[in-house]
């Protein structure tokens, strides 16, 4: 007896459902849980359903497909470890988070390496006996410097995705189109709010009550990709814009390691610059 | 083109999810919105779904229950208000809110009457032209006294909820069965924390950092019905006892108008003392 | 012995808190709190105080005066009900949460009236006996309507504090000067996220897991002036963006209560666009 | 120009604001920020100011001593890292979170060397070239195994605080009065709910749609000591008693690190079994 993950992407019509968990009945499998939604306004409709029970996998998808609407978008899952790439610059909070995370076996992930254009991270790294590769930016124009970076993560077999845990430096549209919906950052802002450079010298300077970080799929749009997790703190007027960016980072961290389990989970559905979460 | 909430409370067993779909999709009903979940432990199944359509609703649970396993639940529901009778004692706080959202359109409901064992909140509840009942308990032994709001109670029609907005009298057995499922209380506390006479004095003593409040079904032991909802607040040293209660007051009524909302829009199951809340 | 609060805001300077606690020392004053800030950044000093004792105002006055940098702001108050008023539009969630808190004595105010530029509520307001004047903007442009309500405003004897609630027309820089740091707002979104039109469906749009709304006085720029207070809810995927509305309203009532609650009791200080709170 | 935190814990009475702030402009002494917190019912006084100047801290101390009513507490502190030993048993987030904050230098301290009953965590701890001590309790009784943790503890020339992170054995009478109001323990859960073992099994049962974690000083009464931090998080039915235990390691984590920051920057007073924190 395995378990799958069933995670379909589709236009609505009536009787998806019906038809979809008759597959499921005709193939004796055990519904273990399952999560349905319809967007009304963009009539889509999505579910992820967790099973188990003994298919041949290539088979059952073709059943599927043979029951969805034209364009749609199915998988069938075995629930294993993805493997990923960290990125990071210099902060050591969210990477150091997801590497007690991933020490303490909480995480269905392989980290393959983690990518810095600095060293500053290298002896922390290291302890975990995580490969550290330092590809540094100085001397190279972006698209040269990215252009290593490519050829680095195209070194490992299989990545699924890329993790930017405070990745400081602007991403080419290549790079993004590369490796669309596998590249999860996290923000330092409640996005949309402060875009742009140093989120919490501008909120700060707006005395804002409220801060909150953001993590989120990357796009060509610099912080304007598909939201995943947010969070958020009260902060008041004697928090200075380093204090704020202290709190922050706890905030920050928390966001980054609930987005990422949750890609790991397989639970996310990405359309419309938006996220479907189950 | 009607649209019915189908609520479904069984033991689990396979192929359930298929067949209710099918008796969906051979009604040629259209799914709004459908949740399932499968408490392993207790094997049991509880599904909730949002259709429209045209049925004969008797025909419709005929089908449906050939297909469930015996002692299954079945309810089809078309949305309308529900009636629903207020208890209170002398706090304005809880009823009031529930009082402004029904003026402003927001509660599928019905309020019959607001009933209370002192005159003090009569003049707000006439401001909205809403029977207010004194049942005085004085000179009354609990049974007596209680007696005389059953009667009360029963003199209307149907009544689909009794809510509990701050009666601050126990409630006996007797009564509890009378309304099984369909008493909602606010408890001035996050239970089962502070159980008892003053939480907020307890609380207080006890140094806490964080209050909350529990809006449950009633049953026959005090304060541990079923949970429906909870939130709490952040406090601190400078709160006294007076200053933690004049905070809890926000949350008893945001707790208790959510939990309200969600019993209005059939949301939830009750079983093994829990609920599950769609 | 009376209580009275005690505002300095001043220009920081070695010494201030030993030379006011001087003089309440020297006035056998009992201090009940005592809250101080300084912002090192812009020098500048703020302290609110609540003491009992018996003094002569205008003679403490003069004495904390002559012991502050020039061009400081005092403030000696005894503890009274502020006079309000209050405007709106349609909606009537935070109407509603102000005139029940009202009528439950939770708020150290006299409600002198509700101004709208609409009917609707008039129903409601007139329950609890506070007056309704509708003022209508048709055929009118900006400046005229404005000048009603201002006319209306000043006909009574002292306004404290002007509360929108939910009022959805813009304030001219004539109006806003008028009240200058009088007047608070409850905007409907998180606060600079969404600033504009329908905040809900753009945030809706861009497919945010919180939303939030912001209570803060009104300056000259639209959504721009100093913020009070702010609160947020997680929203997921299944909010279409009147739901997410729906949701809004009760953040919204509750931020403008805390915000109004905060400057009745005169915890508030405004400088550089910003709040100090305590 | 040093700086140093001024600590008082008085008896209440007139002019304590005055002669001590008359001490700090005598010697010439800038306040950075001051925070007082006067409980009325038990009539005491808090004050932690934080000054810079040039001070001998001897005469100092005298001086305020001076003005203070008998047997009042004065601290004045110089700021450094303090010594901390770690005690957990086998899980790891608790005591991860503060490795990886220690290494990103966001802790005041320098940790001593972590104890534990197992050798489970020594892998991790040794990364750090921190000390994992195991002092193994087979065999041992209770009294026998603490003689040595306590024997351990004092071969370290100084220990501000122990932390407790997730250590998950009693301890008795003895060791709490030996290291009193220096012990910080991380409870999983919302204290008072659930005291004892498995307070997630015990939440999860109890159908709770809220759970928490509690840090706190350890008194002789397990799970009484005054609490110094609380957090929370939102659960629902889907959440078994190990998802729980899983999301609630998040809270616990955060929690534990909070309290173990305000220790280390001395913002914390413990009196009547509860705690003031500036």
């Amino acid at each position: 007896m395995s378990q799958y993950r069933v995670l379909i992407d589709a236009d609505d019509e009536k009787g998806l459902v019906y038809k979809v968990s008759t597959i499921f009945y005709n193939n004796d499998l055990n519904i273990l849980s399952n999560s349905e939604f319809v967007d009304k306004e963009n009539n889509k409709f999505f579910m992820r359903s967790v099973v188990d029970g003994q298919i041949d996998v290539e088979n059952f998808k073709n059943s599927i497909y043979g029951v969805l609407p034209k364009n749609s978008t199915l998988e069938v899952i075995e629930p294993k470890k993805k493997n990923i790439v960290i990125m990071a610059t210099k902060e050591m909070h969210a990477l150091g988070d997801i590497l007690i995370r991933h020490e303490a076996g909480e995480l269905e992930a392989n980290i393959l390496a983690v990518i810095s254009n600095y060293d500053k991270l290298e002896n922390v790294v290291k302890k975990f006996d995580i490969p550290y590769i330092t590809i540094s930016h100085e001397n190279l124009d972006r698209m040269e410097h990215e252009s290593k970076v490519i050829e680095c993560i195209n070194g490992f077999e299989s990545v699924d995705y890329i993790v930017l845990a405070k990745y400081m430096r602007i991403l080419t549209p290549r790079f993004v189109e590369t490796y669309k919906d596998k590249i999860i950052n996290i923000h330092h802002s409640f996005l949309p709010a402060f875009i742009g450079a140093n989120p919490y010298k501008q909120a700060y300077d707006r005395g804002v009550k409220i801060i909150g970080a953001t993590a989120h799929f990357v796009n060509n749009n610099l912080d304007e990709g598909p939201i995943i997790a947010q969070e958020v703190i009260h902060v008041n007027h004697a928090y200075g814009w380093r204090d704020m960016q202290r709190s922050g980072k706890d905030v920050e961290k928390v966001v980054l390691s609930r987005a990422l389990k949750l890609a790991l989970e397989d639970r996310i559905f990405v359309y419309a610059n938006k996220t479907v979460i189950f």
